[in-house]
């Protein structure tokens, strides 16, 4: 294949990402300003260190076997010296998977000088994880829409026109993602799939043109938190305190636990003080982070 | 209420309008540059004519009853003379209904001094429509986002980003829009849903920001055009002529049966022409319209 390494070793930056942004389940995911760092280079044999979360620390490792992945697809053959620092907490609906694949994919990507396009990257991540829409903004960064018709991933990228915050509460309590996906029906109700389908585009017409009115009490989801709800002790009230509070509105981020809202920057910390109240008041403890939609995915850096 | 008739007369110029754009079933309309006028002044007694199409000519005319409904609601009371010119195709799926809701309530609102404000008028058109996406984009032009959670409507507007064409083509049939929602299941797959919501959204961000890679072959639906594709003849095989014809894609305009592409201007004439061959292969007789999104709705005119 011709494709030699390009670079003595790559750093890549790769934001978390929270997923199923309200009603756009499956689809809809944002870049957060929260950073795990990947640092890759070539070795004559796997060495992987990762600080922060306790994960594999040899060729088993997520961010490992990514990064052969991408190295496979642009037909490079070899083996991996590997670090990573790693602030995104596992299991907490933070795309710390996604995360890992984006992580690996990209640094290979880039320590073989460029070997991949994006849309080679966002099916081999997609392929990995098994949904596109955390992945897509790990890689794009800002909001990404992406939509799989079976065959072909298609994306769009934007970037909210109007100043927001973004705060998650992070409860301590873990979701098993398999979990929170063996409770979603097979069949839902045409009412149902109509509410959604109208509130993600209307989130997403709300975010591209900065129309904050139409994006107040938008953020709202009729396939998958009523089913996972009762995984996530006090959620009802978690959101309804973000909202009391000024938030645009507050969603499982991912399959949870964690609860991300969309605020006016102006409101995030009392945002976030509202939302650690209320889970505390449901007996769970829990943090607030202060965050925002961060515009670069790993891609860009 | 202190109301009173602010105006002699009136006229209102309200655009044709496309609903169910693509994968945005119930939820997702544009208004095209097709208008009706309607001319409205207070009177002794009632007095209805419409040119241009075979509608009642009293006060049972749909026209004249919004008016009626908008006075009402503005705590007027009296009769109107009513004068309406109406190129818009009756039964055709091109919102000639809705045109007719949102020009009698906004020559009335304007006649009564601008009586009414925006929410109240798409709240009064959609309880006489019965759906909100037609009527929305009448209202207020552009591509118009609506979403109703059961007690309330919200609302966005995009003007597309790109250059786009809009191309109809109007065939010789005629389906009943009570027909063709009998013909809808009360239950969907969830991944049906998931499909449409994730286009949907994804349509909505490449208007709002050009993104033309992301838009074509993303107009896909799987909530209603499969189920009314049958009472269209030739429905499949002239989205695909559209589409081959360089298209960015092309949908059931409304319940249809006229079939709406959007394109890059420079091919409109040949996906024009593309979609008459189609229906006409399928033994319909049919005719293309070109247009363009009418960036104004009638409460702007």
């Amino acid at each position: 294949m011709g494709v030699a390494v390009a670079l003595e070793q790559v750093t890549v930056q790769v934001p978390a990402t929270v997923a199923n942004l309200g009603p756009g389940f499956d689809c809809l995911g944002a870049a957060v300003r929260l950073f795990a760092e990947v640092t890759l280079a070539p070795a004559p044999a796997p060495s992987v260190e990762v600080t922060g979360v306790d994960v594999p620390q040899d060729a088993t490792n997520l961010i490992y076997r990514s990064a052969q992945a991408a190295a496979a697809a642009a037909g490079w053959q070899g083996a991996f010296a590997l670090r990573a620092r790693w602030p995104i907490p596992l299991r907490s609906g933070l795309g710390s998977s996604a995360a890992a694949i984006v992580g690996g994919l990209v640094a290979a990507h880039r320590l073989l000088g460029d070997a991949l396009d994006a849309r080679t990257l966002l099916h081999l991540a997609t392929d990995l994880e098994g949904h596109p829409d955390n992945v897509a903004a790990a890689l794009f960064g800002g909001v990404v829409i992406v939509a799989h018709d079976g065959a072909r991933l298609r994306w769009a990228r934007i970037t909210p026109a109007l100043p927001l915050a973004v705060v998650l509460a992070v409860p301590a309590l873990e979701v098993e993602t398999a979990a929170a996906r063996r409770v979603l029906p097979a069949q839902v109700a045409r009412a149902d799939a109509v509410f959604n389908l109208a509130h993600a585009a209307l989130v997403v017409a709300a975010l591209a043109t900065g129309q904050a009115q139409a994006l107040r009490g938008a953020m709202r989801d009729r396939l998958h938190q009523p089913y996972r709800a009762p995984l996530v002790a006090g959620f009802d009230a978690v959101v309804a305190a973000a909202e009391e509070a000024g938030a645009y509105g507050a969603v499982l981020s991912g399959s949870g636990p964690t609860v991300a809202a969309l605020t006016p920057p102006e409101v995030a910390g009392a945002v976030g003080a509202a939302m650690v109240a209320a889970f505390a008041a449901a007996g769970v403890d829990s943090r607030a982070i202060e965050t925002s939609i961060e515009p670069r995915g790993a891609l860009a850096g």
